[in-house]
């Protein structure tokens, strides 16, 4: 096998529904594609439809400059990549298998090690929206290595890149997907008391959307206030939404849902009030998210 | 004071911030507005612009078949219209004072004894968006009598009538607030753990936005899993979603913000997966809101 680095080919090491939804959508886009996995008949209509499957992982990362690797976790990762270290230098490793922001900095710390430049990488997308501007891809990491090879990466999707430090792609994925449970938890919540009075989910979902739209929209100004430190009230305060905030632990206790939620959503707005935040808007509630958690709250 | 029905005329009892809106509002669409507060000078500039302030909330009461009320709370309510429900009879009660779907259902049996068609109501909207389709109303209560004075109602935004339960609307207005103090949350726990990393939160409106108002695409398909009670997974499973969630956990805790809404989230995913729910998708925790509060938990 000779190393073969034409300009926008890549290897792709890991074929699980995530890593073939990936290779896809690069082979589609006109990029020669190398792939391997640890079974080799996940390749199997990859290579059908063009893609070159490597007779073993090191003639896989031999192949390309750029490799994009995607397995289950951080131990997968160590398993596929420590035995091919020495073939590292010069090339440049993208990581979009997810994990925290400690794993992309060691990984990246191991990668220097071997002379290669590291992005880590974090998906906001199921496989079947890759190669599509739906998918949005975070990366971080050195931004030259990410400028050079963003016309192969952008096949995978909305590429951005969000600073230097190689933690950032893992604390911005876990940072919305806190915020996408959320979201689908009051959903749930809603449901949950709708369904009590015998109102079923489908009912409630329009009036969620457009809600869940409306809320969106005054996240830039509640960013705004944290960025600035100071949070007048420019429509509801703290005090007002607590009034509320005892509405839905009664309705949900009448209503003999769980009541756990709510109750969690009004202890914070007390323990905002208690802290002498009443009077201003819901972004004073900032400070009881950057508190360590209480022992036992 | 002689009664004076003509159609599409309208009082207005409470005149706070919110009060003032709808009157305003009515007004400017053409509709004869009689208003009425405790403290007579809130009306003052709603004359100006030509409302007519009625001597007495009995004549304020007298002067239309449709009568809006919005002030603080319930117990506001009974002190206001105790006095005048000999009056009621044959009149239309709109109320849109916010509060549990038991004080509605409460006021619409006083409203009844009096000879009086009630409409609960709930408004999903600062005053400043009254008069705008931006500003949400929720109605419950007789059909007939919303149909009725819909071409007023629809004055104050977009109206909807729920059903003729007249709890609904509260429950509705809870649910969605539920859902309003979710996302918020969400967005404050990703705001301070990036911002414990330097992140300044208006770095993460933007994917905060788009992640929202995709999740929130999603909610049709979980809806229907609700209401069919089967949930299987079409993106990702409860399992995966674990793996995750512990992710969110060990950020906050290694970046010291709180992580007590993190650790509820994963408590909330174990339990659907001791449960047996860990293949399905998310809508399979719908079991966990349904349930009682567990004490202590
Ligand atoms: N699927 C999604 O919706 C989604 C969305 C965003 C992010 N992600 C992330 O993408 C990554 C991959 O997810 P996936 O859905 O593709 O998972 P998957 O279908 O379970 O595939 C796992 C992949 O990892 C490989 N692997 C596991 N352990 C290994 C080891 N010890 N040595 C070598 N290879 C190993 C597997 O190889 P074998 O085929 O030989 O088992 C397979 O290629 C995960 O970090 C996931 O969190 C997934
Ligand atoms: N503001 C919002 O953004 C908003 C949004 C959605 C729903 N709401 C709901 O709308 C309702 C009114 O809110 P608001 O913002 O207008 O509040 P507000 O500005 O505090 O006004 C309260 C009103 O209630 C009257 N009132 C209070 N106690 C009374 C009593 N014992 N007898 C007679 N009148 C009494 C007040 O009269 P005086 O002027 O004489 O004190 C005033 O007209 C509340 O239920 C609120 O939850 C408000």
């Amino acid at each position: 096998m000779t190393t073969n680095n034409p300009t926008n080919s890549v290897t792709v090491l890991g074929l699980g529904l995530m890593g073939r939804a990936l290779a896809g959508a690069l082979r589609r886009d006109g990029h020669a594609t190398t792939v391997w996995n640890r079974t080799a008949a996940k390749a199997d209509d990859l290579v059908a439809e063009g893609a070159t499957l490597a007779a073993s992982i090191r003639d896989a990362v031999s192949a390309n400059t750029l490799i994009i690797a995607c397995v289950s976790d951080y131990e997968a990762l160590r398993d596929l990549l420590d035995p091919v270290g020495d073939l590292l230098d010069g090339r440049v490793l993208v990581n979009l298998t997810s994990g925290t922001s400690a794993e992309a900095r060691e990984t990246a710390t191991w990668a220097a090690g071997h002379g290669a430049a590291y992005l880590d990488g974090a998906i906001m997308a199921v496989p079947a929206a890759i190669g599509t501007a739906e998918a949005v891809l975070l990366h971080s990491g050195p931004r030259e290595a990410f400028d050079q090879h963003e016309p192969v990466l952008r096949s995978l999707g909305t590429t951005t890149h969000l600073g230097e430090d190689h933690g950032l792609s893992s604390l911005y994925d876990v940072a919305v997907l806190g915020l996408m449970w959320s979201i689908l938890n009051g959903f749930l919540q809603g449901a949950a008391l709708l369904g009590a009075a015998g109102v079923p989910a489908s009912a409630f979902t329009e009036l969620a959307k457009v809600s869940a739209t409306t809320v969106a929209g005054w996240l830039p100004a509640y960013a705004e206030q944290i960025d600035q430190g100071a949070y007048p009230a420019f429509d509801s305060t703290i005090d007002t939404h607590l009034g509320a905030m005892a509405h839905l632990v009664d309705e949900s206790e009448a209503l003999g849902v769980s009541a756990e939620l709510p109750a969690f959503i009004k202890a914070l707005g007390e323990r905002a009030v208690a802290a002498g935040r009443g009077g201003d808007g819901y972004a004073g509630l900032i400070d009881q998210f950057r508190k360590p958690s209480e022992v036992g709250a």
